[in-house]
């Protein structure tokens, strides 16, 4: 049984350890969901997530002997920079095991913090078994990413500093993957402010607290860009404490997911990965749930791959018809292009990329196809611009620019 | 003549009107350059840049009858969005003049917070003559970006929050537009803490302020990414006061502007504009100057179009070999891609883009060329993927992926 005062213990061990995060409001953002909205930045630590206030709370609870034997970790993410960072700095001997599919990235990451990294295994299972044998045979400690009182104690952290600066809070949202964050802070939470509201986030893709608290057995998998979360597993100690203290878990799409990384980014200028992102893809998700209320979210971290980063940002252009692509019947004849360059000129449109083909049967013999991607103000510009080429006789259709941007 | 009691009086008008910005440790950009890196995020602030601190401390000096009459600016940028805001919460009527080519994101924001937009001049000096037209035929008040003690003093207040926070800072980075910014904080840091430094920084395509500084006439002009400090002219307060106090004005280029946009985005989470990047980009420059110290940048501001990030980040991993595009000379026969598609899967490398071409003059009749577009681990195995398709004898060169990437 993990109480506030144990939360308590972790933030007195974690002071000058792990950065107390701001907490702000994000007027922004409050304007976008119609709830008052403050976000506390967990993205800003060292390795850029909440991952590493349980590994603070943990490792600094080892006897000698245990630090002197080492301690070990099965993680592909921020579990193992944040155990492998921190171990470092504590002079503890470090191994994390990895399954082989772990972007290099992340490998390169973690062994520049001094873990000794293990590669293993297609899945996490094959990892994790791995992980155990070794931790079996050379007596180490094992650092469970969830499933452990100091880690979960050392995540509920984050929900008193969060109510030391707004003890007025009605609500916070907390994404969910073994349970371990949710845990921590909604202990935390209602030991403080006994009628703050806490609600659960998981991916739609892996629903398993959702399916463990309602007796259901949704399927779980697929390519989520939560990976964060995308865990098939409960906690056995954090699966009670969240039906005892969580009010609802919401699933969230993965376009919600999107719009929300893409909102953090735009409006409050901060990158958020898809996990961390979730709490406000739920605000999203059911408007009217949060509308009115004090809303904390704790925007759990920020590593997202920047080429994704950078698809998501021009997907939401296109969704927004602030990026727009049509195709186009033309005479095959000169000048024909020219004419219609500086035709999107006048209309304000500023070409991205125009792609001429004249090699296809469903176009006359002395005409030509041509694809042309522009930028716009909005979607009532988009629609001018559309008609007006349709009244000039080129016939537009509109097809998928994110197939010509990649 | 303003004195640090000024900006001392500008901090107690902005308690509550403007957000307290966080400085927190950016131990990545440390490593980055060497130094002891502190950042503070004014583009945490609600419009998103500094600028709100100057303009809350001159409209809320306006005696009654200013108030009444209204108020008036120029600008394109952030400048307008912080009049805009805070006269509105003021109740002050504000009329905002910006040149016609404005994006029309920005006119949408500046109107959204209640103030009339005036479109009008092809050129800033064009719309700053209708401003003082306007000005001066309703007896509005002007609110000028840099040039005016309030606005000087406001934005001081940066200095004075990061000193409380670090007294032991050995020099601040900070970029000059007009040169308000640094100014009002070269002398809250010069009387807070006399031994600091300050270092201002300009972008290479407007040397306006190193130009006077240095008695000489470089060009100022063209496109750059930090046109937030694209600025032909130098304020008459603030260029005395930058001889006085500033050490060097150090100038950067757009690949340096680039590459510390890229770094706060991928290294520290947090989206910055040009001008807003400018203190990290100078430290890129000039590592020796900076290396071992504690240095204080402003991230100034976070208002960057959503697409030249996005096309930033995916630049940086070019630059980076992280993507990689080459063309190959292949024979023209059924199976040819598969099988190149199959060896690249092999090799590691995740296939982004393919173009095959057959009507080439420079390619044997029976043969094609293929241009692929791959992401790889890194620079190493970038290297390595070619030399296999060279033994493999596919004769790779590569070739520019922006072009492909759009």
């Amino acid at each position: 049984m993990i109480r506030l005062s144990d939360i308590g213990n972790a933030q007195t061990i974690l002071e000058g350890r792990v950065l107390r995060t701001p907490m702000l409001p994000a007027p922004k953002l409050s304007a976008l969901t119609g709830a008052e909205v403050f976000v506390k930045y967990e993205n800003l630590q060292v390795t850029n997530s909440f991952k590493e206030r349980g590994a603070v709370n943990k490792l600094a609870s080892l006897d000698p002997g245990d630090r002197a034997r080492g301690v070990i970790a099965m993680s592909a993410g921020n579990h193992a920079q944040a155990v492998a960072y921190h171990a470092q700095k504590l002079r503890i001997r470090a191994t994390i095991v990895m399954p082989v599919t772990t972007p290099a990235v992340k490998v390169a990451s973690t062994r520049a913090c001094g873990a000794m990294v293990v590669l293993h295994g297609e899945s996490i299972a094959e990892a994790q078994a791995k992980a155990e044998e070794l931790q079996a045979r050379e007596g180490l400690v094992f650092i469970h990413p969830y499933d452990d009182p100091r880690i979960i104690a050392g995540q509920g952290t984050i929900a008193i500093e969060m109510l030391e600066e707004r003890p007025d809070l009605d609500c916070i949202v907390v994404p969910i993957g073994g349970g371990g964050l949710i845990s921590g802070n909604a202990i935390a939470a209602k030991a403080i402010s006994p009628r703050i509201e806490v609600i659960g986030v998981e991916a739609e893709l892996y629903p398993s607290m959702w399916n463990a608290l309602h007796g259901e057995d949704r399927p779980c998998g697929g390519a989520t860009l939560a990976e964060g979360i995308g865990v098939k597993n409960v906690g056995k100690l954090t699966l009670p404490i969240i039906r005892d203290l969580v009010s609802d878990v919401l699933l969230v799409s993965e376009t919600q997911l999107e719009r929300a990384v893409n909102a953090y980014l735009t409006l409050q200028k901060t990158m958020a990965e898809g996990a961390g992102a979730a709490g406000l893809a739920a605000m999203l998700k059911e408007p009217d749930r949060f509308k009115g209320r004090r809303i904390g979210l704790i925007l759990t971290g920020g590593n997202i791959d920047p080429r994704i980063l950078a698809s998501i940002m021009v997907r939401e252009l296109e969704r927004d018809e602030q990026i727009v692509a049509f195709r186009l019947t033309i005479p095959d004849r000169p000048g024909v292009l020219g004419t219609i360059a500086s035709r999107l000129g006048e209309l304000g449109a500023n070409i991205l990329e125009v792609d001429h083909k004249r090699l296809f049967l469903d176009v006359p013999a002395k005409g030509a196809r041509l694809d042309v991607t522009v930028e716009t103000r909005d979607r009532a510009h988009a629609e001018e611009i559309l008609s007006a080429l349709a009244e000039d006789g080129y016939q537009p259709t509109r097809i998928n620019a994110s197939a010509v941007m990649g």
